[in-house]
């Protein structure tokens, strides 16, 4: 149960077990489109264009910076943990002069604190800035409507890393004025680890073209060609696109609406039994990503230990926290192929595990 | 019958179609590190490091580029077809001052003129050298024994694509002086695409340390760092990689040596086959790719009524030309999980194609 790689369902394994289509074939390019349709679905967007790259997360985060900010721009990250941080840093790498709003651990960006920074920067200096949704690190969400409202009265170029959000939390892309979308498939999307997803705006597009960083792989321009045509650039990850297919016909089976319901549910859910089994939780509830929840160890009880029991025990894994949260508390995930079957199961092997190792 | 996605063994596909584990697991972390031992071993090396990106081809050939080339740095690039312009188009994307030796289509690079070129460059002031081992849009393969002997007497860093020769052809990394070579998953690896590999020579990481081009996902530093700890410094696709330990037992067993001669042999038998029906090749025997040949079509038959006759009674795939190339010759892939079986079918069934097409 950690945040990724999560469960993939039986069908789409058995979809990306089948022998490999040429990459150029009319069978391969049907496929490539319905899944390009099919994202621009998820992402509610009829305006952006939607892109497939086999990458992980980080390269796609890299392409939504590689083509949008140059050498010298000004450039706001939001960071409320370590892929927040992430963002900044590969900004810095092609030479944006980098601000930050940090969050503590656990927190969210303060709507205020973002409009303060934006309306003190009179001359539009700014850029570009970037946000998390959800963060993997911390199980915190952002209310991205309202950041996002905030950043496009602003009029900076606006890049999100919705990698653990999509599919699993609502993400309006046209609505909300979203630039740059990433995602990846080993989350909401129900897929191993692979593929990385962009969505691409109009306005983005004016951002590509007068930017002066070096990209080759990841040029949207070479996407967006390719896309016309039907047909990616490079050679494709044609395995894991065929088994997108599959896990969009269940997507679509069980409708966006239901999957973000369903999302918050788990959610709820999980959180309301751990608190019943008197765990402190590193979110408020106000602030809780619907993909992932850090829970603080008992006092007197491990963060190894806890993690070491659901693995022997219970053959479960779950997530230790990264960087300064190393140790100091551990993830559950709760994003894609789960069902609350899944989330009673957990509560009830927590109580448990917590129950051993107390005594 | 195509260059890529090339067959690949059930037992592989099966590995692939397992639940993906963590890849922050010990269980993982064997996996990887075998394989990285295993890609050592198939490319000859002690003294490199080598790196798994999840990735195409082109993106890992990027990588290359991106580690090693300053903006302004003097580029020579050794071009023999589609593949060896796109090594020159991303040094140039990267700010390389690029030169070029290029070869007629079938025709690979002259050791004279290389040698020549190189010898007028008295002050060193070519920094870095590219060579395309097999090129795939041609199926002619350089003689990169002598042409990286070369290249290592005037001292330039040499980047080789063997994106078509790993696995298929001898390649010595050590022996040969290779400083950074790339290859993919869907070629001599018996994987389907999504892999990128590279291989890094101590001389590679001094460029490294003063490359001043911008790159995060694809920075060798990072991926040594993660090495170092047995594991990856994003989320690797671990379903390929566990292919992949599957693909290497396969490859062992059978034994590099062997490997490489089983190649030779089918490259030999399928050309002089194709001569017997009288066909045109497009490159000299001498200059052959042990992964892929090109063929003229007979006169009066078409490249588009070949390929569609192949397709339609006997659901074989070949591949068009590329570029220039295209509509003038068909290819015929013969490189990673291809036996003798498939070169005499191949042979039996492109007679049958040509003398119904002739009738």
């Amino acid at each position: 149960m950690i945040p990724g790689p999560t469960p993939v369902p039986e069908t789409v394994l058995l979809e990306v077990a089948k022998h490999p289509i040429g990459h150029r074939s009319k069978e391969f390019s049907d496929i490539f489109i319905s899944c390009i349709n099919d994202l621009k679905w998820l992402g509610k967007t009829n305006d952006s264009d939607a892109f497939i790259f086999a990458s992980s997360g980080t390269g796609v985060m890299e392409a939504a910076i590689a083509n949008s900010v140059s050498p010298g721009d000004k450039v706001l990250s939001l960071v409320i943990g370590v892929f927040g941080k992430r963002f900044a840093q590969i900004a810095q790498t092609y030479g944006g002069q980098v601000e930050t709003i940090t969050a503590d651990s656990g927190k969210v960006i303060d709507p205020l604190m973002l409009e303060e920074k934006l309306s003190k920067d009179k001359n539009n200096e700014i850029k570009v800035v970037t946000i998390t949704h959800s963060e993997t690190s911390t199980g915190a969400a952002n209310d991205l409507k309202t950041l996002s409202g905030i950043v496009k009265k602003h009029g900076a170029l606006l890049l999100v890393d919705a990698v653990t959000s999509l599919g699993c939390m609502n993400v309006e892309i046209d609505n909300w004025g979203l630039d740059i979308v990433v995602s990846g498939s080993q989350k909401g999307f129900m897929l191993p680890p692979g593929l990385g997803f962009v969505y691409v705006s109009k306005k983005a597009w004016e951002y590509n073209k007068n930017c002066k960083s070096p990209r080759f792989y990841f040029d949207f321009v070479k996407s967006k060609k390719s896309l016309d045509e039907q047909t990616t650039p490079f050679t494709p990850n044609v395995s894991f696109i065929c088994g997108l297919k599959k896990a969009f016909e269940i997507m679509k089976k069980e409708g966006l609406e239901n999957i973000i319901s369903r999302h918050e549910r788990l959610k709820t859910n999980l959180r309301n039994g751990l608190k019943k089994l008197g765990l402190k939780l590193l979110t408020e509830d106000k602030n809780a990503s619907a993909a992932i929840t850090a829970i603080y160890p008992p006092d007197g009880v491990n963060v190894p230990d806890i993690r070491a029991a659901y693995k022997k025990d219970w053959d479960i894994t779950v997530a230790n926290g990264q960087d300064t949260l190393k140790d100091k508390i551990f993830r559950i995930g709760h994003l894609g192929f789960v069902s609350d079957r899944d989330i009673e199961m957990a509560l009830v092997v927590t109580e448990k595990v917590l129950k051993k190792l107390k005594s």
